[in-house]
């Protein structure tokens, strides 16, 4: 990996975008303790952020459980999903598995930021992470709402990105400048992350925010795409949340118009893209315990198998043991190939590990397994699999199995 | 857990059924060394079962990898699966990934069993467990197959259970007598498998030997539920293995006639349910590693809804972790609900650990937590989970995520 925010070789930077020290026009936002995450001492457990725009437009995804927390339902079912003003999240509790009491205790965070903001709640996303099961204390938030929102800034991003942490150990906020044809506009995003993985289910959340002036069909299209490509394609262990929460906010202040279907639009794509996928690539990485992590990219036909074939490689504990142990074993990808792909025996399928062919046609090949063995020992690691016929490919990020995983995840206690 | 074979609370033993220290009648067995499993070490890896009697009758099962070991691929396209005699079997390497050699390598070595047993090729299964993506070393077997064919004998089920065995720490054969209203017959079986944990691929195997006299459609009925009661309903990482064989082989040698609908062969069924279970769940206790085992009980509508469910508890890392932790975290248990059944919120479940209720209509209630953390420090753990309707069940069996399967399989170098 590389230094600055573009460090994995799997996300590079795009050309036109550069690192920067300033918000996008228009937006403020900052981090307070408000004691859900430890009452007894002042870490950061609640951040908001607001544009000050009135034309501001916005666009969402969530993902899909059947155990959805209370704040996603709240901000799904509630809020003008293209017309969100502000973010309101705490971390230390996810306000999951709460039942009718839970929404009732997010509405009423919800309903207080509206009004210390000056906006409509239908204006007012609210998220949440921390511990599943145990009702969220709305009322304490709700109180420390007012004292947060006075404090807000185009200097937050930082307390924001705090605020919203849990068991995260890298940081995921960063400002980008954004060379589009029509003119530079500016992006910034903080996301809080280490996959399902935390004892206090942990939480993907993103809020992302940009000064071009966009419209609500093009920022729900930019941001659909860059989901996919990013927090779609990770796992640290194949467990879906049940408050992950993406939410990206135009605020138009730079007066860049982004048409759909130009060129600046095509840019600012690319450049959202590889935002998300760094910081997806990011959560991985972070996974507690994580110390390698791999690309697995998958080619053949039907757009079915070589999806079945990468999440069955990427979850497998064997292979992301084997990746923890820097140990060349692709005798346990062929297994996860096979596992992926019952009624398909005799399966013909290529295997390359960092570009060194070990299976082909379906059985092992002659490879200079010291090399092998080399080029498995560095930090990011690459799986190339090859199934039958052509015309469809798959890619996923994943991290290794640790004993760190199984410490942090057996030694918790509710 | 309690002594003897039936040693878990989840499988009690039928009261029809008692150990004994005798073969079924009719067949004999044994294991020798060949040198596949380690060269320089007289460690057992090559066994035989073999019936004497024409009459024989038997049904297979297998996996259904995308990825079948060559020796599944043969006994399942040469063999006459209703009229097998006998049984070779290899542990050290799994012959899996091993393409058009492998199977010729497989080939070899039936015909030189069915040549030295005097049977035709179609009547000898064949099976391997160990080391995936290495060609079988066919000849080197091919030649100690006579030796051991020699000595097969009635007292050799303790070196076909040894020659079979890979990583497996805890026994996996017995010998059972059993009163049927018509008579007692006996039914003996060797098992290997710590499910897919192993650094070598270990495998499921399970032979199955009754002197019961069996029509071969009632054989196949009896074995095929059996194995979905059992072997379909453990999970120790998730992982399919490529190589997973089941035979039952009945010689008819009792004399005593289980006629297809009857009350014996009820009884029969009853015995070797339970017989696969036990076998299926000390597979499960014989995870590398594994501290302790859950069975994981889900009702409500919907076959595939339960299913689902009960797979992803049994299968989720989260889950494992706080298992082996001794750790009564059900927010994960409500996770891995939610993520099996995407688009269903808000799912009102229930769950109960140990009897004790901590989720009602999708909420967490309040509980003893001194009990649960009592209840959960036992080595089987039960967790039940209500789903929304009735009319369908699913259970399973898993083991705990510990630090040792990380080691293990970590640890290992191909």
């Amino acid at each position: 990996m590389t230094g600055g925010f573009f460090n994995s070789r799997f996300v590079p930077r795009p050309s036109h975008v550069l690192e920067i020290e300033t918000m996008p026009a228009g937006f403020r936002l900052g981090g307070i303790s408000c004691g859900v995450k430890d009452a007894d001492s002042a870490v950061l457990d609640l951040g908001a952020v607001a544009s000050d725009c009135e034309g501001t437009v916005s666009a969402a995804r969530f993902c899909d459980s059947g155990v959805l927390a209370a704040p996603v339902v709240v901000t799904r079912e509630r809020c003008d999903l293209h017309a969100i003003r502000a973010v309101v999240a705490n971390s230390g509790n996810a306000n999951a598995a709460t039942g009718e009491a839970g929404i009732a205790e997010a509405v009423r965070v919800q309903e207080a930021a509206a009004a210390a903001l000056g906006l409509s709640p239908r204006e007012v996303a609210v998220a949440s992470t921390g511990v599943i099961g145990v009702l969220l204390p709305g009322e304490r938030i709700a109180a420390a709402v007012p004292a947060l929102t006075e404090r807000l800034s185009a200097e937050g991003l930082e307390n924001f990105a705090a605020a919203i942490k849990t068991t995260d150990a890298l940081d995921k906020h960063v400002q980008l400048q954004v060379t589009l044809p029509s003119g530079a506009v500016s992006l910034s995003a903080a996301c809080k992350g280490a996959g399902m993985i935390s004892p206090r289910f942990a939480t993907m959340l993103c809020f992302v925010q940009t000064d071009a002036v966009l419209t609500a069909p093009s920022a729900d299209a930019l941001l659909g795409a860059a989901v996919r490509r990013s927090f779609d394609r990770v796992s640290v262990d194949g467990q879906l949340s049940t408050n992950d929460t993406v939410i990206l906010m135009a605020s138009g202040e730079s007066g860049v118009h982004v048409e759909p279907g130009s060129e600046d639009e095509a840019q600012l794509g690319e450049a959202l893209d590889a935002l998300a996928l760094q910081l997806a690539v990011r959560i991985v990485a972070d996974g507690e315990g994580a110390r390698r992590i791999a690309r697995v990219h998958v080619r053949g036909a039907g757009e079915e198998s070589v999806s079945r074939v990468a999440r069955s490689v990427a979850n497998s504990p064997l292979v992301k043991a084997a990746l923890f142990g820097g140990d060349p074993n692709w005798g346990r990808v062929a297994q996860a190939i096979g596992a992926a792909l019952p009624g398909t025996a005799p399966l013909r399928f290529d295997v390359a590990i960092e570009g060194i062919a070990v299976a082909r046609d379906g059985a092992g090949v002659e490879h200079d397994t010291a090399a092998l063995a080399r080029a498995v020992s560095g930090e990011e690691i690459l799986y190339e699999i090859d199934l039958p016929g052509a015309g469809a490919e798959a890619e996923l990020f994943f991290s290794d199995l640790s004993y760190d995983y199984v410490k942090i995840n057996a030694e918790y206690t509710t």
